[in-house]
């Protein structure tokens, strides 16, 4: 399969979370996945890390990228480079939804706590 | 550096194709590269291929990816999944211009064609 029809976001049990995985393992690929999602008013991720590089697309919104005890705000028309091994979270400072595509340097993708803990994902990676 | 601002798509000297380069060597990565570029109606990448994995994420308009002897014609909402190595070509057969974001698992990438003649990017990669 070349081509692939993107899934429409959906609810994912974290608050204000919705998701849709582009690409990933499922679909052939084993250095890369692709997640589009959509962070509600007020919403955040939880604080996380990838053992991968991550790189952050900001298709619309405004938001803040908390990382290494810095705030660094952001808005349309930027990118944002998460190194791997690197607690951060995102949270949705503005009023609109915060529409982001995610790429990831690996598939699948794993997501561990600031505590070590592993967090199973609630989509496929 | 973990906000970047988007350069604004620029000509390539390839016919009809502008590009930007989002992320890559140069912002510290190196197993990601994100690349949006703009193909006009009626204009096609060369013939070439990556030895790395690529997914390309349709922003808007139609075109045609030709590989292994094949065409999967494309439209808005679709990714598209590319296998290392493997000789491809992006077309516009629309009339209004593609819109692609790329994403590769490495960083810088490089671009042969398909006679194995590397073909030097003439941006950021």
């Amino acid at each position: 399969m070349y081509v692939l029809n993107n899934a429409a976001p959906a609810e994912t049990g974290l608050p204000g979370l919705r998701h849709s995985t582009l690409a990933g393992s499922s679909d052939g690929l084993n250095r890369l996945s692709l997640w589009q999602q959509t962070i509600g008013a007020g919403a955040a991720t939880p604080p996380h890390r990838h053992d991968c590089e991550e790189v952050v697309m900001v298709r619309s919104g405004r938001g803040e990228l908390h990382i290494r005890g810095e705030v660094h705000r952001f808005g349309p028309e930027t990118t944002l480079v998460i190194p791997p091994g690197v607690d951060h979270q995102i949270i949705n400072s503005g009023g609109e939804p915060l529409e982001l595509t995610a790429a990831f340097s690996t598939s699948p993708v794993e997501v561990v706590l600031p505590d070590g803990t592993p967090l199973p994902l609630p989509w496929r990676s």
